[in-house]
């Protein structure tokens, strides 16, 4: 099996699974609890919690561990909100390419009476600062920009962004979920407030994720209760997940810069590849994207025909977000950076892992242009395409 | 060490404990993937979601999956007030010792324009089916009874109290938190329409939990985002979590009867036991109450000294909930019951596990005994008493 859908969950890393086993078996008290044991988990907590803070640039008491980065999101920009709403500032700049988890709290934000802007990401998939600063009105309480794009990779000039909020005082949060791990991020040089991240994106468990505020900014609940995690966040603390998530972002983290080089070149080599085939087209910047992300589209074929065949040939790839692969609409990401409908729906993302080998690129190409070549065989829009209809891909 | 904490978690068993190796090694794909290993990934949470339906007599597509207990029942209450709110109904039925999760999400819809009414619990703990039916008015949208108190174990006339909710046509929720896996509880025969749970609980994983919402009863999102749990739980599944709790939640109930057995026999012993202490009192009925649920005031002492040195002798016990065990306020529960404050800061909270044997309950009698005499021997409190104060505990 080649496991190209990285960015949809990663395999847990063996220091995460053994930090997730320790907790479980030995150190599984409630943090909350008095006696030693308690007071056990209760440190393996904390540690956790320096552990994450140091990775990115902050303090220990700004990380809030929620259950994922969807809950991360919703209560980064529920928070930001109710902080506006009370201050009499009730729009919010964000992009049409968030991930879902941000533009549906935005909706539902809207619905509650926020006026929400959604700025363009341009063909190659990247904000453009100074629209940022176009769109901050004197009533804008928040910015929300996602580090790099879930499905096409681009990464975001976020701390340029981040600088203009700064300037102008406004909340700047950012979903990193698809960054952290794999990317420098750093919370005080990039100049954000707010950080939302996944564990299982970077090799750590599902179920787990946390929040990270600036000194400062206040949080609202979602999850009412208890007293835990300094009462923003109610519930026993999920103490394994979260000791696995902190072993796991220790490990990304240092190898980082050796796992990114090798990635960028496989992912280099398999851009080029792809791009052999006719009518294909790389969605995003070439260069401006993460290591291990390489998305196309090919015209006049279903994403999800290309799926199913080439997972008969072992190999996972996704036509774009997990997390709307029941729908049938063509993928936001796509349409933001203006494909068309029936180029959309002909989209493949794969996700690369860090032991991806030239071999298994080159398996990627063969298998892809032989998949693609054989699903063009009997596609109407193809034969339209032959029949002598401009392509929409050249 | 004698883990007498198990209200506050318990020790993962081994089988979850493999479930959740199993999902972590092996079948660590995203459920919503459209390839061979996303599928396996999501035929394991369909079957955990079988598995955990079958415990509870329920419906597979009824079970929600959670991060927790707490985000449950913070869900339960928002759908139905939310449907109360539509329907011009916005009037809510509680009890005074409800877990932390429920009172504080009635108190944040109580700013949002709901009306509660909390009803008294009486000195043994247990609501009145009548009380309950007497407080229902033409708006009430909502009743929520624990199924067992967290604190005094207590288990509430449930079945009488939903079978008036239904007459009534009110919804009926009940965090069941602490019952299910340790008492039979039928979702159908109990006349429930949501119900909350938690798998830390029953020596499932920290971190997971679910909501039962009968068939037709529409849940509201807590958090906004991807289409998993049919749109009502955005967020990637944490499948290992998941297995591991329906791992969990089947041994738990194929040994309930047994365990209850073992454990009302070591409950009733330490019972009758710490009773011989001068001036104790059981706290909660003592017959309708969780089969390892022991919970005892001693007059004169702080439960936090008590806590301490009985940690030194090897015993994990609590005062009371761990949620709130930062704070300095007595038990809301114990107070719901009719302890004077300086009473109920004299509490300990005994739950027994599984493995309990009549030697550990013998010398967890001998060693609360040993430490009561000790602090009593320079308690202010203590000193009134047997200077001629009449004694709240006789």
């Amino acid at each position: 099996m080649i496991y190209a859908d990285n960015a949809a969950t990663t395999k847990m890393s063996d220091a995460a699974i053994q930090a997730m086993l320790t907790q479980m078996q030995k150190n599984w008290g409630n943090p909350s609890s008095l006696y030693a044991h308690g007071q056990d988990a209760k440190e393996a907590l904390e540690t956790a919690r320096e552990q994450i803070a140091a990775v990115i640039g902050a303090q220990p008491r700004e990380i809030l561990f929620t259950s994922g980065g969807s809950e991360a999101d919703n209560q980064a920009l529920r928070s930001a909100a109710a902080l506006g709403k009370k201050r009499g500032k009730m729009h919010i700049v964000s992009t049409a390419f968030e991930h879902h988890a941000v533009l549906h709290t935005l909706a539902a934000l809207q619905r509650e009476g926020f006026s929400v802007t959604l700025l363009d990401v341009h063909e190659n998939g990247v904000v453009v600062p100074a629209e940022v600063e176009a769109a901050i009105r004197e009533d804008t309480c928040l910015v929300s920009v996602m580090f790099a794009n879930n499905e096409i990779g681009t990464i975001q000039p976020i701390r340029e962004i981040g600088a203009i909020c700064r300037k102008r005082g406004v909340l700047f949060h950012t979903d990193a979920v698809q960054a952290i791990g794999h990317v420098p991020v750093n919370t005080a040089e990039d100049n954000i407030d707010l950080l939302s991240a996944s564990a299982h994106k970077f090799h750590g468990p599902k179920g787990v994720g946390f929040l990270w505020a600036k000194r400062g900014v206040p949080l609202a609940s979602l999850i009412e209760g208890g007293a835990q995690e300094r009462g923003k966040r109610a519930g026993t603390e999920n103490v394994p997940g979260i000791a696995a998530m902190a072993a796991a972002l220790t490990e990304a983290n240092a190898k980082m810069a050796e796992n990114a080089a090798h990635l960028t070149a496989m992912r280099d080599r398999l851009i080029a590849g792809l791009q052999e085939i006719p009518h294909s087209a790389l969605n995003g910047d070439a260069r401006n994207r993460l290591p291990g992300n390489v998305n196309f589209c090919f015209e006049g074929i279903e994403g999800e025909s290309l799926l199913l065949l080439l997972d008969d040939r072992g190999i996972c790839a996704s036509s774009g977000s997990a997390c709307t692969s029941g729908s049938l609409d063509p993928s936001h990401v796509l349409l933001a950076i203006g494909r068309v409908h029936d180029v959309a729906h002909g989209s493949l993302r794969l996700s690369l892992g860090e032991d991806i080998t030239e071999g298994d690129v080159d398996y990627l190409v063969r298998s892809v242009r032989e998949v693609v070549t054989y699903l063009r065989s009997f596609s109407p829009i193809w034969r339209d395409l032959t029949a002598g209809r401009k392509p929409f891909i050249l």
